[in-house]
């Protein structure tokens, strides 16, 4: 179904003709992570909550279904957009709106980048506690709305942690203003609360406030090979327990992931520490440099006594940071298998290497041509897992699904990690989750947008 | 109206009648904070969850209003009973389930006491990373439902950032079991977080699956008299961004306070401090005791060099630390001025000092015989304001509540930090409270509880 030109007409009047984007003005732009995000024909993009409650308002009287954008970075299919639906952009809420350095807190528009958030607040010795590869295009309400994760959740928390408040307005228009900066505030049902995570299927967030943290010292940052997974976790445990540094990340890769990085980055002197089955970054921190290099060199030799080190490479400049740093992000695996599936699960880390098992048992009894690959943040248990085949196999995802994820619920963990549900993961949340649970996401769902037009189709 | 006999003997079958408690035994039992807690005549105490499923069952078919009680230390009403409800009482939920200590995770019924999971973790070198006064009697249960805050709020976050996962019982008796034991876990609408925070007014929280963190190392502890409040934000700020310690507390005090406890500790040695406008109280720990000092002590020079300090004690041993602990948690000021009023207010530290010198000013104008006491916890902005006068004034909370909370939305603070709404605090909620979300919260109600059995007239 097409949007009529007199819907199209009445929603460029609210916000202009300047913040309208047409399907021809879409087919020259970036979709981002997903092509499907520029389905739609028509982008609106308000630069005021009052835009927003208005565009949303016209909405719900018509059924307009919107879709919310904010970087389109995400990875499930969350922002999707069809003909005869809307898009609403929140480019344009990119205001840092105060920033207070005492308190440690910031408001700002949905819009901002996680990227401008973090240069904004680094002027004040300050940090978002926040971090994840996509920090660049991803903005603060997206971060809110997939309740994002990244690599340093162990510590700081998720996204949820970090939300001090929010704006956000509702499917009918009507705007929920709870923009309080403290960490302790319980005013009765935290209704503005449920909208973290909600993928936009609630309403639209427009201003977030957050908890900043304090900068962490000069990094001093490791790959260490280790010879299997269960060293990966007493490292891990090993390295929590330290208190000679600020702990800032512990990410995992498998072997093949760090071989495939290794190469893309022209790394051949780190390629050694890829036969291990899996390679561990740790970066640490401390008051000055050499005091990080002094507490990195102390774990690693205690971790070498108790036989957790295969191999281990210690970066001695920023470069060498960065290498490290590519190895574990880079996507260099996808691109050498184009069409391979991924999967965002996590696990109680004391059960992770039990789960990898399995699941490199249960795929190669499967399909033995299938290949499995291993990266995530290693002290919350959350590992992404790429399944290739010897070709694209982007089409057997549900029948992949159940290999890698039907086991979770016994072991404590989630199907659905940190890049929630989307499209994606819609079979996987019917098949594993609780009847009880459906129901109230369903009522919580029709009482907020009775007329189904937020983010249609997404998640449930 | 009473409890007919047919419904306490229909409801006494379900646990049996060892787990019932009759009007006659509550009157020579311990009702807690608030005497009226045991103002219903009946207290079952179920069990298992499947117990406390058919008791919310039998009541909601029968329309009986259900009052849940943890540890009964609530300050804000939460848990008064009336006749013609029922108590349901969760102490015999009182068994830490599982605890992984590489995972760091612990599963525990509802009934499990801080203390004593603070005990349990101890033994892994873990800790609950919440601690408050009420660590002895306060459940985990209660801690969820009144998202409790304390000491450690500022670093580890309320019991909201402590929370993995929950078990709860609806008001029909269904059961919603999400007891994932990971950080990263975006499973759609998080319909199980709503009872965080909720006081048992939509459901029963059963058992809780939490973070745990690794036990800080050996403490050091002062006491630091400051010229004013500035300097007490200033002292907080240089606080946290040190890196030569891991920060335990940042306690805030006013003198008149640390008066009236050094005179009830009989600490005439630390009463000099408090001749000083405010005391903070801090503690760091390190690897060891001897760095710990030693971070404190360069602390404590930088903060001179700067003129945040008037006057300064730091514990020399254990004795002397639980001497500086017991001037900032005795409740001395309460005892010497019975039937004050307090009030639980958070400001962003930064708005701190203005804030409470307009409480003084407003308070001075409406009645000069009004004294006003402040204890918190000054890294999160969290005041506790005991507001005396020459004879209990208990009758008078309404009355002075405007002027200590009506600024505070305008400073992005809270009317209602770490104790909940309960009773006390409704009539400032639906003051102060944005018409949207009450309006959201009183749907969210009905959706849960339709038949208003849960903590009847609670929270609104």
């Amino acid at each position: 179904m097409h949007l009529s030109t007199e819907h199209a007409v009445n929603l460029k009047a609210i916000v202009g003709p300047e913040a309208v984007r047409t399907a021809q003005d879409l087919s020259t732009r970036d979709a981002g992570v997903d092509p499907a995000n520029f389905g739609a024909s028509l982008m609106i993009r308000p630069g005021t909550t009052d835009e927003v409650a208005r565009v949303l308002a016209y909405c719900n009287a018509a059924r307009i279904g919107v879709v919310p954008q904010g970087g389109r970075t995400g990875l499930s299919g969350g922002a999707e957009s069809h003909e005869g639906e809307i898009i609403v952009a929140l480019d344009r809420l990119n205001r840092i709106e105060s920033l207070d350095p005492l308190s440690r807190t910031v408001v700002a528009g949905a819009g901002v980048t996680l990227a401008a958030l973090a240069e904004r607040s680094a002027a004040h010795g300050l940090a978002p506690g926040i971090d994840l590869g996509a920090r660049d295009s991803a903005t603060l309400g997206g971060l809110v709305s997939t309740n994002a994760g990244g690599n340093a959740a162990f510590r700081h928390g998720t996204m949820r942690d970090r939300v001090l408040g929010l704006e956000v307005v509702l499917a009918d228009g009507s705007v929920l203003t709870e923009l309080g900066q403290v960490r302790k505030r319980n005013e009765g049902l935290a209704v503005e609360r449920l909208f973290i995570g909600a993928e936009g299927t609630l309403g639209v967030v427009t201003r977030v406030a957050l908890s900043l943290i304090a900068s962490p010292g000069p990094p001093a940052t490791a790959l260490i090979a280790v010879p299997d997974l269960s060293a990966a976790v007493s490292l891990c445990d090993l390295t929590q327990r330290s208190q000679e540094f600020d702990l800032q990340a512990v990410e995992l890769m498998s072997g093949n992931h760090a071989a495939a990085t290794c190469r893309a980055a022209g790394a051949a002197q780190l390629a050694p520490l890829a036969v291990a089955p899996y390679v561990v970054l740790i970066e640490v921190s401390a008051l000055d440099a050499t005091a990080a290099a002094a507490g990195l060199l102390a774990l690693l030799e205690q971790a070498s006594e108790r036989g957790l080190v295969a191999d281990a490479a210690v970066a001695q400049n920023q470069a060498q940071r960065t290498t490290f740093w590519r190895i574990r992000e880079d996507w260099a695996v996808d691109r050498e298998h184009p069409g391979g599936l991924w999967y965002d699960v996590s696990v109680p880390v004391a059960g992770l290497p039990g789960y990898l098992i399995g699941c490199h048992a249960r795929l190669a009894a499967h399909d033995s041509s299938l290949e499995l690959f291993v990266i995530g943040h290693l002290a919350d248990g959350n590992v992404h897992l790429t399944v290739n085949g010897s070709r694209p196999i982007r089409e057997r995802y549900e029948e992949i699904a159940p290999l890698l994820t039907d086991e979770l619920a016994a072991l404590g963990g989630s199907f659905s990690a940190e890049h929630g549900i989307g499209l994606e993961k819609k079979a996987t949340l019917l098949r594993l989750g609780a009847p009880v649970r459906l129901v109230m996401m369903r009522r919580l769902k029709a009482m907020f947008d009775p007329n189904g037009i937020m983010n249609p189709g997404k998640v449930l």
